[in-house]
């Protein structure tokens, strides 16, 4: 079997750079040095982070320079449609938002693509999404999208990206949207938030093995990509769950200003404030000092003897990814009818 | 919802003149006249049937020029692993010979394209293959095959024929093949026969809505179909059935010389001599002399008030197109393993 | 593989007597020497048909004792959510109606068995129920009902009706609901009809083989049975579409006095009226004089040769039952908890 | 939703005291003080243990008194057809010894049930093991089991063991076999194990809430139990790897006799000698020291605010457990046909 490689982290919020830049707490709305502007609000229970990276900030943040929009409920429940559809409600607004200068008219052709691995359950987003919008559209009388879900390179024999570019030559469509599984590494957000951006999809992107950029630059059309968080990777869950614990023991130090044998831990949001994490050397050894990424790259060395990849994802991974897949189709044709309306 | 025009036999061997000529017992082995050459014969317990059409032949028998080879075990039955398996095995076969001018090497591209709609059983054998195909090949260091399941056009939004084009024209394989599920017009036949052609597919062709030629006069590369008849429409079965009633009474009638009320009836194989079905019009009336052809409009009219389309099909279809897949799949694998020998 | 023996008509309107009382158009609402009480009516797009048959129609029409209600839509079609919509909210009303001496409080057991074949679709409507019903259960706090969809005894090896008795025995409900596919002989009323009763399921009811009775006589308790028409069989379709063709020629000869040699039918609906056929005996021959039965044992004698046995089915049966899967679990958890609340 | 407890592990050989007894390395056959008695040895590639409790075995392990075997290959892949078949041997084989005792005849009834939640795909493994011996069984002249897969408490609405209950009293099998998924500590045992035991399923045993004890004392025949584990909880298995780096960072400390900054280990097989983690207690502190339970107390606060439970799986977990079900059913069906020969 050809060999999977899975990214760390899709979730532009996740990334270093804009996780320290939030955690300042500044939140000016422009950096001009650093090239990343990051603005976060509210919305009913839709917490909403709009991150933008001009070229600067491509070269500083290692993303594609463009415009990330991230909808998170974190109290989101599986049965919550009242936080699904507030979400949906989201979505159809910042597609709307993310394409106000691409007109759209009734004859415009919009190529919606689902990708990943349709037998692993939390890869298949992608082609969930096109299987709920296939069944829509054969309901109605003349099609609102053109609407494929080609499979993973390593079933399909054929890379996906010169698939993708194959039906875009063909087609010639206004525009290109990519529906994807996205890895996180942080297990609260998995099935609760959705990622949008007009950058497309980059190398490495992705849950399985997309590897080849899908983009404006390879297309010549505009291509945006919308993302669910489904995975964690074992050694990232182990490595972050351990910072947590650091961090959540190192808050609670802080605050009682002594240490304790059995410390309870309270939750595991992770605190962004920089806390004197020596503090807890007594008791965890000097690896609490060590950087976050050789605590990884220890519990890789410890996982790499595993024949087979773990994954870890929520129980009920099959019902979360059907909700969201009805939650994208319904989006995408509500986005497209008003969007038809409007030009 | 998008009409499905639905197609009243794919198989050659049902074709008016093919039947007629089979009928003739001469089975000349070429028919100068008429352009067709028409071969039968058995393997084990598989009955071949080669038909060639020359241009001639096509302007005759409206059915494209190219080799036809019908696989078919009448006996078959649904755990039939004993005939199963000798179908493989034929079809292995006659891929290699129906192919033998196409030279294939570890570098050759083979474009797969399963045709029709996933969520219609008796329409699913296309996708069913490349489900199939794309299971092993990932299992695979290095693909055989390039393996598409599109959907239908209805689904899509975007004609199938032109998909196919597009990747034709990426790709640039040296052969493409297509798997579909085809309509007959004999029940007997449901699910015990294969066709496999390297005429492509014929505009209507095929169960739903897949119109436009898919061929080498339209791609530039040689093209092949191999087809499994799913589905038989009811007024299709009904005038047939009637058909076999006459036939098979008058083939009593002949043999007793005498006529009876009720008449019991040994089994359905139509029989191709001309039976003097007027020795039934007491009983059956004046439409025994109908041609068949206007029996079945009498029986479409019946139907037409129908709002959905009846279709008749095994009880157990799903597990059958399971059985199929698996065969198509394991041939084609095993056809291009020895292929890449030769070479 | 083991026998399945298919029931010509499960629904109580398509049994002779009641079709011919029908057609009386004196609907009288009592008929004493015949033990049948008919009323038909028609709310919003619903036609309603309530069947009550005594001890002496018992005997007469050869269906057990009890009531009967058919709900229709004629003109439903799969997509027809204003339908779908109208025939949930007529199931809750009878299933009320049809259970209002049955007292039921929070503690009551309700226990609902979904019978049939999962893996042959058209047989799958009580699998797909409980399967509806068990996703919504798991999301409450506590149980509304009791819900098993055991499978058929050919694939168990344990008679149905015993292991409805074992759990009834353990669980002492004070009702037991059967949910199963029906066979119809009219196939315009496939996917189009519910069947609500309240004498249980009889010998040789339903599509498959579930052959011993499941009735209060056997239980002890109350059995109620929602059944969906799914299939029609093969031979059946073929007799009653010669029926429809008949009757429907008749009709418009004995209007325009004159018979023709190729005659349009309009549609098919069987007519009840006892229009003179021998005027058919010309074009049909002394057949159209046969009882029915008799044409239908001709038709089932010629597929007697078919070595599987084949169905007629809507091409999107699928779908189909997934709605009415849906539709019968909505109205079964709206009865409860009105009922609940009642008492 | 209904609160779902899991299990830490329910394989014998991941008790303490089995562990620790293996470790011992004496391996005496016999351990009287304790009650238990391990037996390990190698059969092809397959390990296999068996653990026999005794009454004060019982007492000690808090395992119930019985014969458990333990058939693994540590080594095996998804697609290892060669493993799987010495699996399947193994279990056909020791499927006969534990069953020695009981007579089968073709008379003899044997209830199969499967438990879990088809719709958790790590919980499917009852499930699907009925479903496929439900298809191979219908395939059959007369029945060889009686098979049932009723789904979880919280769906049906009936606790399972009295289900089992009131069939078994109806039924009156020779003999009970329950099919269940398990959970391990060890996540490379994930889907390459299959437990065996003749003491059926005690409380809190299984990945779901399958709650009360299924056994000979609770249904007066014999009941045996197959498991395959195929989750470990999250917070398990991060307490396991962090236990698993101390393990080998103390094994290569103890070779090496000096401490390193940044130690690379070599692979996650639990060494079961008594290392001295003192001396990483400059590194990591005094958590080594600590009880491996306290560690797991403390993951499993942080995790405890996580709304959802995480598990972690095999990628491609529903491609093995379709491997396992194939495996066990057809163990099952080799075993009985040979069982009958004998009596």
């Amino acid at each position: 079997m050809q060999e999977i490689t899975w990214n760390r982290t899709d979730l532009i919020d996740e990334t270093a750079e804009v996780v320290f830049q939030s955690s300042d707490r500044l939140k000016e709305n422009l950096n001009d040095e650093r090239g990343i502007k990051i603005e976060e609000w509210q919305q009913n229970r839709v917490k909403i982070t709009k991150v933008e990276v001009n070229a600067i900030g491509e070269e500083q943040v290692h993303k594609k320079q463009g415009t990330y929009v991230t909808l998170s409920i974190p109290t989101l429940t599986s049965e919550d449609r009242h936080g699904f559809s507030q979400l949906q409600e989201s979505l159809t607004h910042y597609l709307a938002e993310l394409h106000k200068d691409i007109s759209i008219t009734a004859e415009s052709k919009i190529l919606v693509i689902g990708l990943g691995n349709k037998t692993i359950t939390p890869d298949a987003i992608g082609p969930y999404v096109i299987d709920a919008m296939h069944k829509k559209q054969s309901e109605h009388e003349s099609p609102e999208f053109i609407l494929y879900a080609p499979g993973v390179t390593a079933q399909t024999g054929f890379e996906t990206s010169d698939y993708v570019q194959a039906l875009t030559e063909k087609i010639q469509p206004e525009l290109v949207i990519i529906v994807d599984a996205l890895a996180t590494s942080g297990s609260a957000r998995l099935c609760r938030t959705i990622q949008l951006t007009n950058t497309g999809i980059q190398p490495g992107g992705g849950v399985g093995n997309h590897r080849k950029e899908i983009s404006k630059e390879v297309l010549q059309v505009p291509v945006s990509a919308i993302g669910i968080p489904t995975v964690v990777e074992a050694p990232i869950l182990m490595a972050d769950a351990v910072e947590a614990v650091f961090q959540s023991i190192a808050a609670k130090i802080s605050e009682k200003d002594k240490p304790s044998h059995k410390l309870s831990v309270t939750n595991w949001t992770p605190t962004t404030d920089d806390l004197d994490l020596s503090t807890l050397e007594p008791i965890f050894g000097q690896w609490v000092n060590w950087p976050k990424e050789d605590r990884r790259q220890l519990f890789e060395e410890v996982f790499s003897a595993h024949p087979e990849r773990l994954i870890v994802t929520p129980k009920e991974v099959d019902f979360w990814l059907n909700q969201f897949a009805f939650l994208i189709s319904e989006s995408l044709f509500d986005w497209i009818k008003n969007a038809r309306k409007t030009f």
